[in-house]
Parts: structure tokens; sequence; C-alpha cells
């Protein structure tokens, strides 16, 4: 019987990554005289993956790795009002409006009146506390917990200051590694809703997994549908 | 009668500007060739001040900040190995040690025994998580609480998530703007402990306030006599 159900933000709730890769053309773009856009993407993605642990998530970490991407494909050599630009692409989508995920308001507004809801989202405070006052859905949750990242441990630690058990528990969300992997683990229940844009390292698993372990829907729409179907079996 | 106390962290229980104060030195230095040292400082503090509003508080804040005021102060012509320096002072920061303020375990070892203790810490999450996990003091405290800004708004909602009175809390910290003023305002107590190094911003109060309505000591270490002497009188 689940009491509480958890939802991920960023791209289960509301689009994020597809501002990430709108501003990755806009760089790759930016540079072209010097490199092919494919390689500064490509070299862009290596060097976040490698700052994750000097920033951790966020645009101002990703804004960091741009410039040091900018460095490496310019040899150097880059020019005054392209870090100009850089800057100017990152304060544009700190300040981006917060479109919703079609779907998320009618779904949260329904699931609230009849489960206990918090939002686990991972990422920059300050960039995560904006967006979820922008969004218009702070009230159909008990508790919003920003994170820094999601792991087994830490949802366990979620779980226990909140006196929920596991086996009460469902977490709803887009990726892979954060949302359903870590969750499974812990003897809870997972609902993957994929979203077409999600960054490549939130799905690439080096380990294999059991794909039965965890349910799948297409929309967020969906899931009411797959609640009611889980309580009655 | 006091029930909890909440510490700040930077500058209240572990250093932290000490190491903001080094890493503008550094770029200070670093673009000497073009400006003074004095020059570069001040619209440092000023683009961060601006920036704020952007970017919150923390290190890659700051570094997005740096890289602003360098473009500025070279006139667009910052050459490739200084933009890389800059990037070097942010990692070289972002992966500091933590070293706690003299008396600082030993004050909060002592006051956990009789009361409840709450961390209250404004900054970048990530960055904030790190310190906490490495100062070594975070079982004494049963709650740790990392916010993007301090208001007195921000503390009623921590109080009223804890089910803490007002008149029950005392905040001790190093900035009137963020530990003193917003306690002091919602009819809690506080101590103001002045850090030598405080970032002006902390304490460039604009409205007039009154001296007397929050304590102020030397030292960490003088903390529990000031308690115990408030207890009794």
């Amino acid at each position: 019987m689940i009491k509480t159900i958890a939802f991920d933000a960023d791209d289960t709730l509301w689009h994020n990554e597809c501002l990430y890769a709108e501003t990755k053309r806009k760089l790759a773009n930016l540079l072209s005289a010097y490199r092919a856009p494919e390689y500064t993407i490509q070299l862009l993605d290596r060097t976040e993956i490698h700052n994750l642990q000097y920033y951790g998530y966020g645009i101002k970490s990703f804004a960091l790795s741009m410039i040091e991407t900018a460095i490496e494909v310019t040899d150097g050599t880059i020019q005054g009002h392209e870090l100009e630009a850089i800057i100017d692409y990152t304060k544009d989508t700190l300040s981006a409006d917060v479109q919703l995920i079609p779907g998320a308001e009618q779904t949260v507004s329904e699931l609230s009146g009849e489960y206990k809801l918090i939002m686990i989202t991972k990422g920059d405070l300050f960039e995560q506390d904006r967006k979820v006052k922008l969004s218009g859905l702070a009230d159909y949750f008990e508790h919003i917990e920003i994170v820094s990242d999601k792991s087994s441990a830490g949802y366990l630690g979620l779980l226990e200051k909140h006196r929920i058990k596991p086996r009460e528990f469902l977490m709803v969300g887009n990726s892979l590694r954060s949302d359903i992997l870590p969750v499974v683990a812990i003897g809870a229940q997972a609902v993957y809703i994929p979203y077409p844009d999600t960054w490549e390292h939130e799905n690439t698993i080096e380990e294999s997994f059991d794909e039965t372990s965890f349910y799948r829907i297409g929309t967020i729409d969906q899931l009411p549908d797959l609640i009611r179907h889980l309580e009655k079996s």
C-alpha cells in the first residue's frame, strides 16, 4: 500500500534539459570558427562530467564547464566578447521561465487528495528554490527536498527523517541513475517516465539492472491510473 | 528559557571568508599588469553584489563574478592562461580543507548535552554539504539546514517546521544581516560573534537597528557562560 509519492522535478514536472541543450548549441555556434560544433559539444559533455566532483550539478557549474571548454576549443585565444556571450547565456538560462510538463499540474493535483506528496530534486539550491516558486506547484507538496545528489543512502535518510516506510513509498522520475535504481535498491517502488532529452549521464548505467523491478509509463498523466492499478493488485 | 540553539556555519564554526579574501588577492595580482589591485578588488565586490540576484551565494557564483571582472579589467583582452588560473583558483577553493574556528567543537559538544542544536547555513548546497561532512561536527546537530538566503520569513518557516517557539530559540552567528537582525525581528534571541574578515555585504545594514536587542561576545568559547547567565536571569 502506497502512502507517499515523491516526484523528481527537472524533466519530470517541468522542462529543464532543453535549456541546457539550447545553451550547448549556442556555445557550439559561437565557437564554430575554431572547431566543428560536434567537437565542442562532446568536449563540453566530458568537461561537465569530469567537473561534477568539484562543482556538483546546476547551471553555474555548467557555465564554468562551458568556459573551460571554450578555452580549450580556442586554444587559449578566446576573445572577451565570446566570454561575455557565455556569461549572457548563463544569466538567460538562470532567468528562464519555468515550463511545466503537460499534465504535471493536473496529476499532482489529483494525487495530492489521496497521498502525501514530496518533491525530491537534485541540483543547485538557489536555482531549484527559484524554479519551485515559479512552478506554482509548491502547495501540492508536503515537503520539498533539494539535495545535492541522489543515492540509496540519501533516500534512506529522507525516508527516516519523514518516518516513511520504504514499502509505502513510490518515486517518480526521468532518471534511471537518480530516481529509479537507488529507490528500487532500498525496497521501495519507482515509476520511470523517460524524457526525450534526458542528459546521457543520467541514464548511462554501468551495471546491468532488472528492467522489471520498476514501472515505466510514457507520460505523467498515466500515473494516477497506474497507481490505482497497483493498489488493486 | 532556551531550548534550541542554532549556529551559523561559515565564519562561525569554521573559517570561510579568508578563502575568498585570499582568492581575491590572487585575482588582483594576476591582473596587476592591467589595473591596480585595489581597483580589481573593488570592481569584483560590486560585480558579486550585482550578480547575487542571478547566482546566489557560493564559490561558483564568485568564480563567475571573477571572470566577468577580469573581462572588464583587461578590457576584453584577457588571455587563456589567465582564465585557466581563475578556474584553478576556483577548484582550489572548492577543495580546500575545512578549518574549524578555535573553540567551536568544544562549545557545540558542551551545549549539545543540554540543548537541541541546529546548524543553519546559507550558501551553495553542494559546497556546504561537503564542508559539513569534512567539519566532523554533523553529529552534534539534530538538524542541518542549508538555505539559499536567511530572512525573517525563512527563520519563521524553519521554526514552524521543527515546532520551535521563537522565544525558546537562540541563533549564533557572525552576520548582522543574516544571523542576527532577522532573528531578533521574529522575537527570538541572537548572539553576535564578529569575525574579523566578514564580507562587508553581511554587515552593511541600511536601516538603523537597536544594538541592545542582541548579545555580543568576542569568541565562541564564551557562549556557554553567556547562555548560563541568560538562563539564570
